[in-house]
């Protein structure tokens, strides 16, 4: 079994800290924003809406991996500034993913939590580099992985010196293709029992479909997540990436009500920004 | 398509009616008992245990499908006339498996609802029997069936003139063996798109760990499960079967508290017994 | 683990005699024939082809498991005396399906192999039926069984005195849907170091396309199945059943002869009628 | 749909040529050799003996992707010069895997093909990487990766102008771990219709079993795969990783014999070597 990341090895569960956002202590926190950051605009616009609405952190994607090398790959450094002036400007930390162990430095730049995709989870050698950055590491589990390897990959990370790793649970593939991926919720209590580490769900990749997010969000903090991170644009029906599992900001805005509700029901509380949003 | 289940073609949610428990309606319901009945005194023990602590349904197996031939196979006949014994006694209505379309009668005769399994989901000739009894089915879903599947096997069972059907996500095969089944709650808000039928939960199949049972019940009912059928036993330890899922009846009490304060937190309620518990 | 069927419990190999063709022994087999029987014409037509082209058995299913009750059910009894029929004109010995436990006796009178078929195989007190019948039982692996719980289920046969079991695989249920199952001819050598039992490969239904069988066939061959299982319809665009995965009678007579090559490479040879076709 | 890696857009198939072996082409091909280099002692005593049982190429790990970071790593680059001496001095030209966009350029230079393993056919960075760099690329299939996805990972490579690619199927995840991977010979029928690629099989890696590979390695060339990639080590209890998949030398040697018997009943022959072995 692994150590730096068993709980055996430090009971007391881990809080990652951003920006004086925990991230796996009482409080839950909502991750959210576009799959890819397509131009200014876009991204701006969205960021201030989920900002209003009660985000704490705003995501987006500029290297993009996607199945067709004919699909739009992101647009790379340029999105990157884009998400640090969303930042500036809404005052929200920013997660974004990498993908390439020559980008790491690039990508360490201009973000505040660095992501590991699910097809990335067994890039040993990015793992590695995670392990050696000075960002927190969002870790999602690969889409075909056991729990045991998922553990042993975070270890990669932990291993090199940087024990701030978010797990996050994102949907793994079955048998069954009504959903894009099936969430798998049950990993949230094992994962809180076998790690010290915190974990959210990701519904929107979890499910593939924007009007199942609501449900499986609410599920997933009844489960015990740390925190969601969701999809949501500000116009779904012209994203480049994922439009069909995007919210429309009105359907976020009420979904972030309905976390608090349930995070109450259990004893938990969402994450508030100190100073109202902008 | 199948007509008969689907949406389309009846908008309004079926409620299906057990003893003046309404399944599917506003309000969400609990059926629990232990695994396989072993002997009168276990029944009735567990029976006035999770009474007490406001299950509605008693759950209780008198023929089992076990995967070895040298395991406890149950008790037949005599556990189906314990369990019609701890109906009266605790004035709850019982659910029971049946295997073998040659038993249908004599199932139909001691139960309240009769349980098609997981491992019958495509036991087409049984199916077709419960569609010809006059008794409310519990139809699980197959532990690999899509739920194209899933549906296409209940038409068989309306397609035969009974309506009263309560589907049941139990937990899918996957390649992850973390838990014994993958509970797949996904499944519960689709499941309400696509057809009119009552949905609810089975946890303690679907993760086979009693100590996750809280946390997967509590996810169940906020994604919009209409009830859950969660197993319990006065003397977990001393189980004949699926002893390690099953809750202690203290557990199953706590829990019961938390399934009202979830529900309530998505605008629902716990169905409660008008008369006060023996 | 189970006893009956493990090889440390009988090491010599299980040859189960078909009326004088010997399965599970130095030679391989070939059963062919239609998905369904459909009419009496559609079969005898087909049973003289595959009889001519080689055949040592002929299959025809009278009890159809369809996942749509709008599907095809087959014709019962009446295919049943078909069957019989065709099997007293060629002289090959039938196997045909059964589903319930209702129609065993019946389709014991008609046939010389009982097939119990993938939906089938966690069917408990059919299972026991078979171990009661006085015929072998053709026992196919259900979709979604690991090796050790289809063993398990074999067991229930053996436990009731039938030794005459024949295991066949048939396609396994994955993540990929680019073939109707994945076909996993590893089960083979595995299943010949496990178990005394003869072991058969259908990769018909195991593929779910005609174009891929021949190559599948080969496969299964080369992998030390003692037979194969394969649909063959007289006119595969008209059938009720199955269409796009039978072979055309021509394209069979080919097939005999690539297996009969394979299996000589192997050191072994293909079971040959010992009067000539009719 | 791809366009380069599609057949329809290339309809003859697609020969790779290795230092004067074929692949893709009439004759099928064997690569041999250590799962990892530990030392020059081993990897050259297994060398020599797969070279004199009839391998055509060498492989041998240099940088391992190991689920742990606890287990061994590789030797890097020290094994890839004991790669570059052991192919001199057998003649073999060689083959050995890439982690890590910054390694292509070392990798390449000591190797006659790159490897794209089974964890990396999602890094996209990667595969372009492998699309510019003017060796052949022998690319695993994820094994978790639809056929649809897999191709269009190989289109990332193709699409930046190397059209030399050699597609492997390794196993795939399933709910079964009676086996370490399934094999998905039904791959390979399928891809070669799909694609004009050369397509080989990895036994060792989608069995776990040395006992197993000779069986599935005869029904991978009987499927029609172009040849085969197997793990042979001189002590295969001495190993350092997957010593339980490698076959002994004398087995190896055996197989060769078996693999010839095999490819000519399906009308091909195994390439040899111009010259006589060392």
């Amino acid at each position: 079994m692994p150590s730096r990341v068993d709980r055996k090895s430090k009971p007391e569960a881990t809080q990652v800290n951003i920006s004086g956002i925990p991230i796996g202590g009482p409080e839950v926190i909502i991750i959210a924003g576009p799959c890819a950051i397509e131009n200014r605009e876009q991204l701006f616009e969205t960021a201030k809406l989920v900002h209003a609405a009660g985000a704490n952190i705003l995501r987006g994607g500029a290297f993009k991996p996607r199945t067709s090398p004919y699909s739009f790959q992101g647009l790379g450094e340029e999105g990157l500034k884009y998400l640090e002036e969303a930042s500036k400007e809404t005052g929200m930390p920013v997660v974004t993913e990498v993908l390439d162990t020559r980008q790491m430095e690039l990508v360490c730049k201009y973000t505040d939590i660095v992501q590991i995709g699910s097809r990335s989870m067994h890039n040993y050698p990015l793992l590695k580099e995670a392990g050696k950055c000075m960002k927190p590491v969002l870790f999602k589990r690969g889409m075909m992985a056991t729990v045991e390897e998922y553990l042993l990959a975070a270890e990669y990370i932990l291993c090199e010196g940087n024990q701030d790793v978010i797990l996050c649970e994102r949907g793994i593939r079955t048998f069954d293709n009504s959903t894009r991926f099936t969430l798998d919720l049950s990993v949230v209590p094992l994962l809180k029992r076998l790690t010290h580490l915190p974990v959210i769900v990701d519904p929107s990749h979890g499910t593939g479909l924007s009007w199942m997010v609501p449900a499986m969000t609410k599920a997933a903090i009844a489960a015990g997540a740390d925190g969601i991170m969701v999809e949501v644009h500000n116009k779904p029906l012209d994203a480049l990436s994922d439009g069909q599992q995007s919210l429309y900001p009105e359907d976020f805005a009420q979904l972030v009500k309905d976390i608090e509700k349930v995070a109450k029901a259990i004893g938990r509380k969402l994450f508030h920004h100190k100073q109202s949003p902008v």
